[in-house]
């Protein structure tokens, strides 16, 4: 059983709401941990949201998101990468040590050419991120997005890029929700190992209409994640697992209802 | 390029229309194979769809499909193996010799379970097929299908089922649709081999709203199609390249202009 003490709320499961509001729930219904995204720290500002975290007593387990190296010309792979630095900086700024990639995929173009524009993007921010204590964790996506948001699509492609870059600061995110259906996923995580920078949950339901946002609460799905984490925590893996429902509906229950089903969901399953 | 010579038309691409209707059309676009589902035999009957191929000179690359090997009781899975053989008795009844397999997935079960009960049931049905001269296609299905349709995912799985039951007439089909984004295919498709038994063409477009029915003409949406071709022929695959666009609305085109667009498509992409 996973305590509430391992969790760490990715806070896009909670929807659009403030820091202001949501870090003071999340304290009070005993979660140590958060995972933020970049649209609450332009909201906030860095030096508010360390305040906000300081003073309810929170760490941050990663930011939500860097990557998105894929694009037509070299002009706009280069913005990207300094988007890269800046997201890198942010982390860092709000005294966390993780950014999540989710590696992108450009409209219209070979997969190869964006596997190798991954390639190439995440060596270049791996130093900047290295000197300022940061790691990168290349989070496959489910191969339905592959052409919208990730030419990564499963854990071994993922491992893959982290051998190939070959930095010691990247290393990969499991997200249940991208890899359950892996018929290989036992040994892709064998293999990722010392690597697995983060654990993600969240929950699949067929039919699926909105592949974005129709994520389901832990127990709701048919996904195994008992026995993932088990492979994970096989693997080494021993930090935070991260509690990332992607759902407007999920996310509009009142607060208290809401965060006491996920600490309940979270213990049970 | 492809002539239309090499094309077999799945008449589901062309929606819910009869047989009457359907093969006389196919036949003066120049389209000498075709397809069948079973509820086409259903409407029509054995004897008639004989006498209908024959008459218009067609010959059928496949029926779809067998499957659905999972379920929860002995029972019930000893009423799907009866099932499959029925669908053996009708493809080799219009003169085919291919079943294409839509392996299944039993809500709730895990996939292991449902992985195990696909290999017993294959190896159940697969001396029938041999004694009845038919081949059996096990088409692996995009992951997003994996709790739906097939607990079968990626190609390397479906050559997993193929060595385990070990069976000369059991093979793989490789559908475009479903096996795009991997980004394994290469070697997945050179291991394959001379178990391909099928090739199926559609394309993909993001977003994918109803993950079922929204297949793109080809040339419309991101598969590299010729490319993947090459590695299918490249492995031996020298049999038809099957058309398969399932799509209302693309359906519900007009015939003439939806064939001619259709045998547009399929020799310039």
């Amino acid at each position: 059983m996973a305590t509430i003490a391992r969790m760490s709320m990715n806070l896009i499961t909670l929807g659009k709401r403030s820091l202001d509001e949501m870090l003071p729930a999340c304290a009070e219904h005993g979660i140590g941990t958060v995972a933020l995204w970049r649209n609450h720290l332009e909201e906030t500002g860095l030096a508010r949201t360390r305040e906000l975290l300081e003073h309810h007593g929170l760490a941050v387990s990663s930011l939500c998101r860097g990557g998105f190296f894929p694009a037509a010309s070299a002009d706009e792979r280069a913005r990207r990468i300094d988007e890269n630095r800046t997201a890198i900086d942010e982390i860092a700024g709000v005294g966390g040590d993780l950014l999540v990639l989710v590696c992108g995929a450009a409209e219209g173009q070979p997969l190869a050419d964006a596997r190798a524009q991954i390639r190439e993007g995440i060596a270049a921010i791996a130093p900047y991120a290295r000197e300022r204590g940061v790691r990168l964790g290349v989070e496959p996506l489910h191969p339905m997005l592959c052409d919208a948001r990730s030419a990564i699509a499963t854990l071994d492609e993922a491992v893959d890029v982290v051998e190939d870059v070959g930095a010691v600061n990247v290393g990969v995110i499991v997200d249940v929700y991208h890899v359950w259906w892996d018929p290989y996923l036992a040994r892709a995580i064998a293999r990722a190992g010392e690597h697995i920078l983060g654990f993600h949950v969240s929950d699949w339901i067929t039919p699926n209409g909105d592949v974005l946002a129709q994520r389901a609460m832990m127990g709701d799905g048919c996904i195994d994640i008992a026995g993932i984490r088990g492979l994970v925590e096989a693997a080494g893996y021993a930090g935070p697992i991260e509690v990332e429902v992607i759902n407007p509906a999920i996310a509009a229950r009142p607060l208290p209802e809401l965060l006491g089903t996920i600490a309940q969901r979270f213990e049970a399953v």
